[in-house]
């Protein structure tokens, strides 16, 4: 069927979706999500259908502005429009939607063309639904990982083996990254990190890295960087690494439906991707973080440990505590002045304690400790001053100020401090609300935004006593945060719970 | 936030979609595909968000044209954008991925909001997974059927009780209804028969009715219509009973989902709300029909019973073959000649026997014949004259020429017939390909194409004799269907296979 080409000023999805008359459709026997060949002279591309007896008129095609600048096409010509099947991806989705195994090349049929956008919202997401319902073999995650590697962008450094950490996150302040490749750095060990920015946390390693430096850099422009200084910190989201990935993240988002075998894809595909030869992948356990208990993150670790194996990338893995957050201060820049002290050896000291465990583990993994000795050398990098200077190169390779001071880091003008009501001991630390408070005195997005610890987890305190500030850009949003507070992130267990007095005859 | 709004020129999707800059998504912390909610004055509504950098500036919201119009907001002013939770039906959807059975309210919710609109395409296709890869039980099925009734439209018949019938479909020229329901109308049984358009077959009832009447009437016309002469024979997509039916085939058409269970919903939830109290379903089998085998038909047929007890619906199924066309005719106005002739009592004697059977089974079932003796009672309401003048009642109520004769009926003024080449015995039609040779003609969009056999499945045949004729609307047409025919829809077994003839030496 020839139609006329009609240009439409939108780019609403991810593939090429036409807008078709309902009639014209209802002739060629194309039904709404069905797909058409669509030709333009010498050009051709399959998009899928919607259908419309408005925007464009019968004898019309309605084309996204967008493919036509892709294609190079000249939109001012006829399309001529053919039904077309759909990407044979579409049958081995339906075949895991049936409860079977998929073999490696269906696998990698339907992850390239998540790649290349030719599978619909509709199909991922039956795709999704489908790995969460029948769930996953470890050989299918196997397959999985490494279609995902091998569609997206890898780096190529040159010095190995390739040291890398992860964290499967959900505890605020938790910002280890930031010490342990430093403290590698320092010792010549080879770590590309990549990091993430907070989705709906205060801050992610990359929003707080971003307060010192660049994070967004091309493929060849981190292996530059790597290949020079033997490390970085930068932003996994400017690079297309495992980018299949991040497109199925889209179509999960909104059931939140995260199978595990998806979970274990996703970080050890983005390891493969930088050339990771020996990981450590820190689990964090409490009842408001991702892994609730201990047996579900030492399953978790096997896993991990076992598709490392058949990646031939050696995995341990540090089951940690997750119910409190870890450092002083929660948002960009006061996460930022706590690794800038800890770097220069001072505290926090559950920064300093987490971060030497995760880079002892690698230094032993590397050989470059004796079993057990692996903490106390890279405590010996921050002490010895090696750890802050190879900081400061790196801030100065991805174009911050090297000669930058915790106290030059710019925080919120407006604050306000919270005192103990009474006397006690801090008993608990609610980390959903933390990240909730320190979003809305704007983090991640107000840099200085966040909030600051004056107590820990476990202390005694006095009535009166301060136990947080709130730092914020603006009045209002403190005032926000006041109103959210309804509910303190902190419980003081009180020492005194009452005291009841007789009553005088 | 406070955005200024931009007024699409589109209308892609059913749910409501607003467009918002990456940015400014970021700032108040949705992502693509979550919800936000606008408010426009004292007008608000909920959104699906998709991601631009381009369409829409920072602080610019878009928003399609319908949604403007539908709500009757000005969208001169701004909008103040918040985020929004998902409807409580994502959580029933996500509880149905996980297994778990769903209480009635659960369904109704996820109905309800699917006929409102309030669920986006990768929602509703998880829904859809989750029902093929889980399962339903029948209590499910059930509530499932009159979620979908009581959030559409009910017809108001006065006259009980209401019969019905319904084919499931996959046989070429299979046009029993237009038989049945003049024969039950005849002897004052009420029949208020709704069908559909052809998906990927050469005609529906609805195509071939639509050749001798109007077929698209609303609500109250049908009752209209039903409540005086007790039948009609209309186009069910024209009036929105179990709206929720229609919008969920949408999403199951990428990924052809069709788990058993919605194929029931769908049949019953039509049924009831149209006010069926006794209905025959017809179940073709054979390997080229929906149905493969006898075992799969019967259990399906018990399903259907079950059900309609369970819906004070008294049900029975009749399993017949579905290997070969019905009737001479393929094509709507090939076949609405097929039914005037039998509705005269003369040929096709299958298309006769098969809507006598269905009739007489009715008639049974309705107490107007004793058992065994409804296709004896059917038979002479055809051959007293009763029937045919029923048929004329309807197209003349239908808007239709009443007096209209076989030879009235005009077909495609290009032809083409078929002779064998050898001599033999028909002993396959290939109704798939029947379907789509005729469909090539111009079925069911050109009223007169499509295909006429001369000879019938079993029958003797000599070389030279005529097999079928194509008949179209425009000469390409036919030679396109010629290509099509490499491979013939029907095959002739020979009664010589070959001569050997000895080497004379």
């Amino acid at each position: 069927m020839l139609l006329d080409i009609k240009l439409l000023d939108i780019e609403a999805t991810d593939y090429p979706l036409v807008l078709m008359h309902k009639e014209d459709a209802k002739f060629i026997g194309v039904r709404r999500l069905d797909r058409v060949n669509v030709r333009v002279q010498t050009e051709n591309f399959v998009a899928v259908v919607d259908l419309t007896e408005k925007i464009v008129s019968k004898g019309q095609i309605g084309v996204y502005d967008y493919i036509c600048k892709k294609l190079d096409l000249s939109c001012t010509v006829q399309a001529e429009v053919t039904p077309a099947a759909p990407p044979e991806s579409v049958l081995y989705i339906r075949k895991k939607l049936d409860g079977n195994t998929l073999a490696k090349d269906e696998i990698y049929s339907i992850i390239k063309d998540t790649v290349d956008n030719r599978l619909s919202d509709v199909e991922l997401s039956a795709f999704i639904s489908a790995i969460y319902t029948r769930g996953l073999t470890i050989e299918e995650v196997l397959n999985l990982i490494n279609s995902m590697v091998n569609t997206g962008q890898i780096l190529d450094i040159k010095k190995k083996p390739v040291f890398d950490k992860h964290c499967i996150g959900g505890v605020p302040g938790n910002r280890t990254t930031m010490v342990v490749v430093p403290i590698l750095g320092a010792a010549g060990l080879t770590i590309p990190k990549t990091s993430s920015r907070a989705i709906s946390s205060a801050s992610g390693t990359t929003d707080t890295m971003e307060v010192l430096s660049e994070v967004s850099f091309h493929k060849d422009e981190i292996e530059r960087i790597v290949n020079k200084i033997g490390c970085c910190i930068v932003w996994g989201g400017g690079v297309d690494l495992a980018i299949a990935d991040d497109k199925l993240i889209k179509v999960r988002n909104p059931l939140k439906l995260d199978p595990q075998s998806l979970l274990l894809a996703s970080i050890l595909a983005k390891k493969k991707a930088v050339g990771s030869d020996k990981v450590v992948i820190d689990i964090p356990v409490s009842k408001n973080a991702k892994i609730k208990d201990n047996n579900l993150a030492k399953k978790l670790a096997r896993d991990f440990i076992e598709l490392g194996e058949k990646l031939e990338m050696e995995i341990k893995c540090i089951i940690t505590y997750g119910g409190k957050p870890v450092g002083r201060g929660i948002g960009p820049g006061l996460e930022a002045i706590d690794v800038l002290n800890v770097l220069e050896g001072k505290g926090p000291y559950d920064l300093r304690q987490r971060s030497s465990e995760i880079a002892g583990l690698l230094f032993e993994m590397g050989g470059k400790a004796p079993r057990g000795m692996g903490r106390e050398i890279a405590e010996q990098m921050i002490d010895k001053g090696k750890a802050i200077s190879k900081f400061r190169q790196i801030i100065e390779e991805q174009g911050g100020d090297s000669k930058i001071k915790p106290e030059d880091i710019p925080i919120g003008s407006y604050n306000h401090t919270i005192k103990s009501e009474v006397e006690g001991r801090i008993d608990f630390m609610d980390t959903v609300m933390i990240n909730r408070i320190a979003r809305v005195c704007g983090a991640p997005d107000d840099k200085g935004a966040g909030l600051y610890f004056h107590v820990e987890k476990g202390e005694k305190v006095s009535k009166g006593q301060k136990l947080f500030t709130l730092y914020a850009d603006k009045e209002r949003k403190i005032d926000n945060a006041l109103k959210v507070l309804d509910g303190s992130p902190i419980r003081v267990e009180k020492v005194i719970f009452d005291i009841v007095e007789g009553v005088s005859v």
